[in-house]
């Protein structure tokens, strides 16, 4: 077992895990509160689960993320059964005819970080330590997969009632299309299992150690009000390796639904050092551009990430609200994203942002406020 | 094999139960034309298909409807392919772990009663002489098998391009609900395989040779101008058993579109002996209830048909023109469907139809036109 240690998820792992995953959430990925419930009530009734290495994960296993589908806010109200992932499990197992190896996260985010927690622990199998995103995207084919040329089917679905679908599609938006289709149809959330993969593809192609990674955040953020020396302003860009964009006082919040996605433009009036200086960012359920006096400061892929100027917890899309302070941070995306294929799927130009990437260190060379 | 002989369907007897599928349609169920082309192909490419008995069939077999489902107006336009059978061949195999031992129609109607003869052709299976309705109606969950508690999931989904699903659900509404969502993203028509039965299951509860009904029905209409005593008319009547209800010109058709069926109302003038009668027929896709000179004279589920007055040739919903002579014909339903539960599924009242059922033979004993 790797570096001989077996490390396990209990209810204080959830806790931290939670936190950072909705920072990586970059705005989107829904309120980590829900997805910690869900998680913790698994936990509590089936006990913790073990966190794997992916270079623990053998070639041949087989490999299944488990995430929601649809509105995250609607979590809130319809809830998750127990049953799902048991569903899901033996749909799965029945279309390859072999035993899953064990359940992993495909993005992170308030809620789909912690999913699979609940899953694994309710089926009984270890999560692997990896994802398809290093971050929350809107869409289905939006993960490092796609660049490996995987599919996103057979793709299996479930809702709280136990209804049940498991979809084999031509192409990755023709699952998304009919997918979506049903989500709607089951009450606008679903749970489901795709880009099933075995041990070698999710090697050569996950976000690796991402879990370890929302969790040592979850952890900065807890505690860097308790450290000794420094600002925990300071210390919370410094571990948490983000770049500081901009603070400022929420001045308004524009929304518009359309084709099933939260589009938005939050406008923000400087404060502290930002005084009379203007930003915004705007987004497609998760921040797509932060704009600093004209001037564009970070965009997708890399993360734009709004927090709470005292607590530096991590404010979703959903929660922007009217005279909120919050601080724009900017966190490098994952390496594969800034590859020409990575931009193809997910760079500015493809979300309709008139601009080329470039990286958010380099973007922020001249106009960045270092700490 | 049952009296010895082995029945098949070739050209021929294609020409004829399209006919006669189209009568038993009650106006729904879609244009032969277009389902009598997409058998034809299949026939002509691999070979007639052998028709078994019902009372043929071991209890154990697995027995497999065909239909399509969506708008069957959208085939003219889509088409169906040569592979969407063997797709759900192999999903309903690889579902139950066990070869599929005869296709089956679900309904009769232009379309449903010929695709599974296509599917049989192709697959080369055999094709059982029995459906769930004796007719057409609008919903997936009116077939006698529900009355035996039967489930029309696990329900198999595929269309044209390749995409395919399969839905397993906790009741009949679900599965009605779920497909339709998938339907109308794949584009308004689907091949779909449903309510898979067992040998037994299919002896106790389906609507038995009425695959030769359509058959002779067909023959019937092709051949009631040659025959040497009577007239057409008379003939026609007594061959296929109908009550003549009235006789018309059409001088009026409402249509409306509602929840992805098409409702409406045609207005007949009454023509030779119903000079100066007015009557009119509601229909839901299929033919609801027929009034004479404001008399009910047939309901659901009953089969009101429409058919041309000189050739017989049945006219359905969708091909109601004004100024077309029509004769207004009333056929008795499958026994089953008179029962409590049979009327629960496909009364007059389910269908918003505010009088009881009253059985067409009674209905027509004082209004009824004799030949």
């Amino acid at each position: 077992m790797g570096d001989g240690i077996l490390r396990k998820i209990g209810l204080e792992e959830i806790e931290d895990i939670a936190l950072g995953a909705a920072l990586l959430g970059a705005g989107g990925g829904g309120d980590p509160y829900i997805g910690k419930l869900v998680a913790m009530g698994a936990v509590r009734e089936c006990g913790p689960v073990t966190l794997l290495d992916p270079e623990e994960v053998p070639d041949d296993a087989l490999i299944v993320p488990i995430a929601m589908m649809g509105a995250p806010t609607i979590l809130g109200e319809k809830g998750i059964g127990g049953n799902e992932y048991r569903v899901l499990y033996d749909m799965v197992s029945k279309f390859f005819g072999k035993e899953v190896y064990a359940f992993m996260p495909i993005e992170a985010g308030g809620v789909n970080s912690m999913l699979p927690i609940a899953a694994s622990a309710r089926i009984g199998l270890p999560m692997v330590d990896a994802d398809g995103m290093g971050r929350a995207f809107p869409e289905l084919q939006m993960v490092t997969f796609t660049m490996g040329g995987m599919s996103a089917s057979p793709m299996a679905l479930t809702d709280e009632k136990g209804n049940s679908a498991i979809f084999n599609t031509i192409t990755n938006k023709w699952t998304e299309e009919l997918a979506r289709s049903v989500t709607m149809s089951c009450g606008g959330s679903v749970s489901v299992a795709l880009y099933c993969m075995s041990g070698a593809e999710l090697k050569k192609y996950a976000v690796k150690n991402i879990v370890t990674r929302s969790q040592k955040l979850g952890q900065v953020i807890r505690s860097v009000k308790e450290m000794e020396e420094g600002t925990p302003e300071e210390n919370f860009l410094k571990l948490s390796e983000g770049f500081k964009l901009f603070k400022g006082k929420i001045g308004d919040v524009l929304r518009e639904t359309r084709g099933a996605f939260n589009f938005g433009k939050v406008c923000l009036e400087g404060i502290g050092e930002y005084k009379g200086r203007q930003a915004y960012v705007e987004f497609q359920n998760e921040n797509l551009t932060a704009v600093v006096d004209g001037e564009i400061l970070a965009t997708v892929p890399d993360l734009i990430c709004l927090v709470d100027t005292e607590t530096f917890v991590p404010v979703t899309t959903d929660a922007l609200k009217y005279g909120k302070r919050i601080m724009l941070v900017g966190l490098k995306c994952f390496e594969m994203w800034r590859s020409q294929a990575g931009l193809d799927l997910v760079g500015p130009r493809y979300f309709g942002c008139d601009t080329d990437y470039i990286p958010l260190e380099e973007r922020c060379k001249g106009g960045r406020t270092d700490v």
